[in-house]
């Protein structure tokens, strides 16, 4: 199935406890595309400016992701800055600044708008509806979203998710959206707001999925090190949304394998910083650690 | 298998945004024995005053436990008093009264010294140490520990380690007593120490177990409401170990069923204060929370 995603192209300053990495390719768009290209071929909307660096252009199309929705304007591309605290977790945006991504408005080319799947990047609600306007018939939509359109743009965001088929949030951000503490009750209320499919994720802890009444449970994968958080749920939802769309079976089953296969693709992300990992994901990798998720979870049958 | 714990007998007062509750049974002697009684019969070294009521007493005998190496002395019980946060994760020791426990040194009855299984309880390594000069030849040692005795006895946990077949430990505990920030790192570091079989407790995330090579993850059982989690770490521990004790397979696959039973009885423990819950849990109720777990974690092979 096609798939188009909309989000952020970014240029990254990631300061960690083990250094500090100035304009590494980042954003949503990116992570989202990348992980996806390993199932499909992605068509990404998005914009940059006048110094989004070739390379990366080179990077992102030599993966299959379908550039023709990437605007370049006059500016300069967006910054994000952050610094992760010592135990990796929490983390402290350092600075934003918007740039190009000011004034952009998604505009979709005509194939892009006979998508079967749409991911909506976590962009500000009035824009992922204005992309949800343009797709004529999409079989599957995807949004991402934060506190800030929860807290600032909740009746826009409201509006998005009454015609979201699946919701990927943090719990923090569930709780926010919903004001339940049990994550249960919370994809239980989310639900009814029009997403069948919730994805709580949880960060070194995994993910939660609630689809329609099936539950199910992915960890994170045990690692060594943790070089980079930043991305990681970009690329767990562009595992998960590309998968799907290859596969084209939304069984509980198949939304299963699509959870561990955006756990997994999250485990590479984190590997290494911005998309160092995950560009050289192959699809042994992706058999090998997917096996190693059968194996860390598996346990037999109760013998009393 | 026999199995001894030695730990606390106590009364709690826990406040949640639900609630106060004053003068609740607890203490991880308690949680432990309680939650272990549903597969053998443990026994139970502790201490408690001349307050210690009847009806607590006739409750543990009801499941079994023996109270054999119950002393009742002179002066008050143990007490205990937290506050949980809004998020019901975090909490603050309100006030701790050691009362009779000040002076206690754990004596093990005959019986008790051939014992084959034996769970040393969080108390400080000198009494933890005490307890195993006592037992003849132990077939499997597990114990529990915090950040009190990392920090402020660390040589003589290191001691207790050094005999010690099962370390259970929260995230937190594993970073402060290795260094590492990778629970993988830290469990290797520990298994190093003495322990082949390490326990990362993560609450509402469920648990790690490291097992010589084998990795497991076990999740928390997602509950709509939790309403005191008190308890939640030694009933966790008495589920492993009894279930071990129960089956006397220590097989890396009957490892994990035991981390699944601790796990589930974990579940129970946090549904109601105190043991009100877990003091209800029968083997039909077990063995439905069992295939419960299995449903959340299932998942297909590939199929790309």
């Amino acid at each position: 199935m096609s798939l188009v995603v909309v989000g952020s192209v970014a240029y990254d300053t990631v300061e960690t406890p083990f250094g500090k990495h100035a304009d590494l390719l980042g954003g949503s768009g990116t992570y989202f595309s990348l992980s996806a290209s390993s199932f499909v071929a992605p068509s990404l909307v998005a914009v940059v400016g006048e110094d989004f660096r070739a390379d990366d252009r080179e990077l992102l199309e030599r993966h299959g992701v379908d550039l023709a929705g990437l605007r370049s304007v006059a500016g300069k591309t967006f910054r994000w800055g952050g610094r992760y605290r010592d135990d990796m977790n929490g983390r402290d945006t350092l600075f934003t600044e918007l740039n190009v991504f000011e004034t952009f408005a998604p505009e979709l080319t005509p194939e892009q708008r006979r998508a079967s799947c749409v991911f909506l990047g976590n962009i500000q609600p009035s824009l992922q509806a204005h992309v949800l306007e343009q797709v004529e018939s999409p079989h599957f939509v995807a949004a991402d979203t934060m506190n800030l359109w929860i807290e600032g743009a909740r009746e826009g965001l409201l509006g998005v998710l009454a015609h979201v088929d699946a919701l990927f949030l943090n719990d923090e951000e569930a709780q926010q959206l919903t004001g339940k503490r049990s994550m249960v009750l919370a994809a239980r209320a989310i639900q009814e707001l029009g997403p069948s499919l919730v994805v709580i994720k949880r960060g070194e802890h995994g993910a939660m999925v609630f689809n329609d009444g099936d539950i199910f449970y992915v960890p994170a994968f045990p690692l060594e090190k943790v070089v980079d958080p930043t991305g990681a749920g970009d690329t767990f939802a562009g595992g998960f949304v590309g998968y799907l769309a290859r596969t084209a079976d939304f069984s509980p089953m198949n939304v299963r394998r699509a959870a561990v296969v955006g756990s997994l693709m999250a485990s590479f992300c984190v590997e290494g910083y911005s998309v160092e990992r995950l560009k050289r994901v192959d699809p042994e990798t992706i058999a090998e650690r997917y096996t190693s998720f059968l194996e860390l979870t598996r346990f037999p049958p109760l013998e009393l």
